[in-house]
C-alpha cells in the first residue's frame, strides 16, 4: 500500500461520482469533515489519532498506469475520464485535530478543502485511516487510566484484523500511553520499545519445565520473563525459586515471570509470596490473558501484586465497540454550506472550528462547535493546519510529542469523564453563528 | 506486505524463543495446530477462510538483509543467530481445511508441521491472516442466510480495521455467499464483482437533488443506482418517477434507488408504491444503513420490497464479536505428543483428523476429531495438505470452487444449526484413541 498504488482502495462509487463531476466540468472547492456523530457506550471521550498515516496517504496519492488501464476495462469509465484519473493528485488543504488531541461527538477530527473531486475521491481511505487509530486510542487510553504506573504491553498482533491493524494497533496504544508492545515490526517502523516473554510451546517442547525456564534465562541473559502457567503456577513458582541459585552463579538474575491463565489476581498474590519468601522479591510478575480496563481495575483493586500487564485482543480489535459512528460529510461546495437532512444523521453545515474553554483550576469546560472565523470565540481552537496545497505542513510529530499532548490533555479533563466505568457527558455547545446559519438553510430547504 | 518483509509483523518472543532453540540446538519436528476452543455467541458454526494468504505468506517467508541488520541492533541477539535468521525460510508441511469448509470448536483449521523454529516463528501472522478471514466469513454467511436470493454487496471499507481488513473481508464475505463489493481493489486482486451507487455528497453538491439524479444517470447509462434519502425519501421517490420519461428519451433506464435512513423497511413500501404507480416497477430497491443479518431478517420478515442490501461495518468488523478465541499450540515435538494443561485452556493432545458423519439425508450428523491415522474411522476427513516441503501442493483454488463447496456444506447442514437467532451445537466427539492419549499422558504428568 505504498507509493501510488492506495487510490485503488477505495469504493467504486467515490469513482463514478468522479466520472459525474468531470463530465458536468464541476471543479468547485469542496470541504469535507470526518467528525464522530455519537460517543459509543463505554467511551466519555475519544482520541483523535492516524493524522500521520493520513497526510502519508494523502501526499502519494494516485493511479497507477496499470490501475487506470485496469479500470478502464470495466465498461464504467470513458477513456478520457481515465485520462483525467491518471493525471489525478491531492493539492488541497488539511486542517485536523493533533494526535493525541480528546475530542467529543460531532466534532471535526479532519477538514478537508480542495477541488470536490479530490476531496471526495480519497473519502473511503480517509476514514479507513483515522477510524481506526482514532479507535484504538480510544480504546487503550482506558487501561492507562485502570493501571496508572503500571506497565502496560499491546499483545494484540495475533488477532488484530490483519497486518495494518496489528501495526497501527501497536502505534495507538503507545500513543495512548502504553509503554511498548510486543509487535517487533511496530518497534522497527515506528521506534516504539518492545516487549516479549515467551510461549507454552516452548516449555512444552521441552521434556521438564525447570529446564525450559534454565535455558530461556540462560539465553536471554537478564531479560528473560518466564512464563510458569502452562501446567501448574503455584508449582511452577517454586521451581523458578528453586533454580534462581544455579543462575545467580552465573550472574544472571530472573527478571519476571508471566501469568496467562486462571484466576491472575490470587495466583500473583500467591506467587509474589513464593517469590519473595524464595529471596527473589525483585523479580516482578506479568500478567496476560483477555484482559482489558475492566479487568485491570478489577484486579488491582483487590490488590494484587501485579507489576505489568500484556493487552492484546479486546484492546485491539476494540471488543466492545469495533468502530466508530464517524462520518465524511460535505459541509460547503462552492462557497456554499451544505447540510444533510437524512432522518437520524442530520448534520451540522459550513467549515466549522473547535473551541475548547477551560475552568479556573485549568480543566475542560465544555467545547464548542463554531462557524469558521466565527467572532466572538474566546476559547482555545483545536483545529491545527495539517497539509497546505496537498504538501505536510509543519513537519512530522514524533510520538513522545503525541503522548505528552495526551497526557496533558489528561490531566485537564473533568476527573468524572476519566471514570472507566461511570458514563458522563462533556458538554460540546453549538454556537449562535451555527444555529443561525443551520436554521437560515432549513427554512430555504438547502 | 509482500516478499520477504512480513516475517517482521511477529511477537518479539518468537525470536527469543528461536534464539533459545538455536543456542539447545532443538530442531526435531514439531506439530503445531490452530483451532477455536469455543464458538462465539450467536454462531451456530464457522467457516474457514484465508488458507490461500497464509499459503502465500509461507511459500514468501524469510528476513530481508536490511531486517536483519536492524534485529542485531537491539542487543537481543547475537550475531550467529542473526546469520541463522537471515536464511531461515519455512520448509514444512501444512494441512489444513480447505476455504469455505463449514467448522467446530477445537477442529484443528490449520495444521502445520516443521522443524520447531519454523513452525514456531510462523504463529503470530498465521493467526492473524486466518482469523481474520474466518470471522468475516462466518458472520458474513449469517447474512447470506437471512436474506435467501437477495443481492448481498460488502460495503465495509471505510470502517474495516485499515487495508489489509478492508481487502480481505470483501474476499471473505464473497467467499462466503455474497454477490460483490464496493471495494474496488479487491476487485482488481481477487476478481470479485464490484458495485456502487452515489454518496450524499454529490446530491448535496447540487442546487437540486433532482438535476443530481439526472446527471448521474446521464454519466453512468443504465447503471445508476440513485440515492434518494438526502433530505426527504419519499420527496426524492417522486422525483425519480418524473424524472425517468426524460431519461426513457434518451434510452436511459431507472436501474434503482438506494434507501440509507430512517425506518428502511417502512420506506421500501412507500417508495416501490410511488415506483410501481410511476411506471418503474423494473427500477429496483437496494438499502444499506447500520445492517447486519438481524436487520436483514427482521426487514424481509414484514414483507419489506427491497432487493438487495450494502451491509458494512457490522459484517466487516464484526461487531457482535470482533475475534475469535483460537490458539495455535503445539500438539507434538520430536514424535512425542504434547499437552498444554493451563487452566481453562486444555488442549488435545498430537497431531489430529476432523472426520465428520452424515445421517441418511446427506446431513452432517456429527464430527469427530482423532488422532491421525487413528484405525476405525469411517467418516469424511476433512483436512487436506495445503503444503508439502513448503511449496504449495494442489495449485491455488477459485473463490467460485470455495463458494460451492460452502454452499454445498450449508446444504448439508442441520436446519437448526443454520438459525441466526437460536443457538444450536453440533456434536464434536473426542476418538478414544485421543482419549487413551490424554489420559495417559495426564497420568504421566507430560
Amino acid at each position: 500500500m505504498n507509493g501510488q498504488t492506495g487510490a485503488l482502495l477505495t469504493d467504486l462509487y467515490q469513482l463514478t461520482m468522479l466520472q459525474a463531476y468531470h463530465r458536468e466540468a464541476m471543479s468547485g472547492t469542496a470541504t469535507f469533515e470526518l467528525f464522530v456523530r455519537k460517543l459509543p457506550p463505554n467511551r466519555n471521550f475519544l482520541v483523535a489519532a492516524g493524522l500521520e498515516q493520513l497526510v502519508d496517504f494523502l501526499e502519494n496519492f494516485g493511479f497507477s498506469g496499470e490501475e487506470c488501464e485496469w479500470l478502464g476495462t470495466l465498461g464504467y469509465f470513458a477513456p478520457e475520464f481515465i485520462d483525467y484519473l491518471s493525471g489525478l493528485r491531492f493539492t488541497g488543504d488539511v486542517h485536523a485535530l493533533p494526535e493525541g488531541t480528546v475530542f467529543f461527538q460531532n466534532e471535526p477530527i479532519i477538514r478537508v478543502t480542495a477541488p470536490i473531486s479530490e476531496a471526495q475521491i480519497v473519502e473511503t481511505r480517509l476514514i479507513n485511516i483515522v477510524q481506526l487509530q482514532t479507535m484504538i486510542a480510544s480504546k487503550a487510553v482506558r487501561s492507562v487510566l485502570a493501571a496508572p504506573g503500571k506497565l502496560l504491553v499491546d499483545f494484540g498482533l495475533r488477532r488484530a484484523h490483519g497486518a495494518e491493524a496489528g501495526l497501527m494497533a501497536a502505534r495507538a496504544s503507545y500513543l495512548a500511553g502504553f509503554d511498548g508492545t510486543s509487535n517487533v515490526l511496530a518497534g522497527k517502523r515506528f521506534g516504539i520499545p518492545i516487549y516479549g516473554t515467551m510461549a507454552h510451546s516452548y516449555v512444552m517442547a521441552h521434556d521438564d519445565e525447570a529446564e525450559a525456564f534454565e535455558q530461556f534465562a540462560e539465553s536471554l541473559p537478564g531479560n528473560a520473563l518466564l512464563l510458569i502457567d502452562t501446567y501448574d503456577t503455584v508449582d511452577a513458582a517454586g521451581k523458578v525459586v528453586a533454580l534462581a541459585p544455579r543462575l545467580a552463579e552465573k550472574n544472571i538474575p530472573v527478571k519476571g515471570v508471566r501469568l496467562d491463565s486462571g484466576d491472575l489476581a490470587e495466583l500473583a498474590k500467591s506467587v509474589r509470596s513464593i517469590l519473595d519468601g524464595g529471596g527473589l522479591s525483585g523479580c516482578s510478575i506479568f500478567a496476560s490473558g483477555d484482559l482489558d480496563e475492566h479487568e485491570l481495575s478489577r484486579m488491582l483493586e483487590t490488590g494484587a501484586p501485579i507489576d505489568g500487564f500484556g493487552v492484546g485482543t479486546r484492546m485491539t480489535t476494540s471488543q466492545d465497540m469495533p468502530y466508530l459512528n464517524c462520518a465524511y460529510k460535505l459541509q460547503e461546495y462552492a462557497g456554499r454550506p451544505r447540510r444533510k437532512r437524512s432522518k437520524g444523521k442530520e448534520s451540522w453545515p459550513g467549515r466549522k472550528e473547535v473551541y475548547r474553554y477551560y475552568d479556573d483550576n485549568g480543566h475542560m469546560r465544555h467545547d464548542m462547535i463554531a462557524e469558521e472565523g466565527e467572532p466572538g470565540m474566546e476559547g482555545e481552537p483545536l483545529l491545527v493546519q495539517a497539509m497546505a496545497g496537498g504538501q505536510r505542513r509543519g513537519g512530522r510529530e514524533t510520538l513522545t510529542a503525541m503522548r505528552e499532548r495526551l497526557r496533558d490533555q489528561l490531566q485537564r479533563l473533568p476527573p468524572a469523564l476519566k471514570s472507566i466505568r461511570e458514563s458522563a457527558v462533556h458538554p460540546v455547545l453549538i454556537s449562535d453563528g451555527l444555529r443561525r446559519l443551520t436554521e437560515r438553510m432549513d427554512r430555504a430547504r438547502l
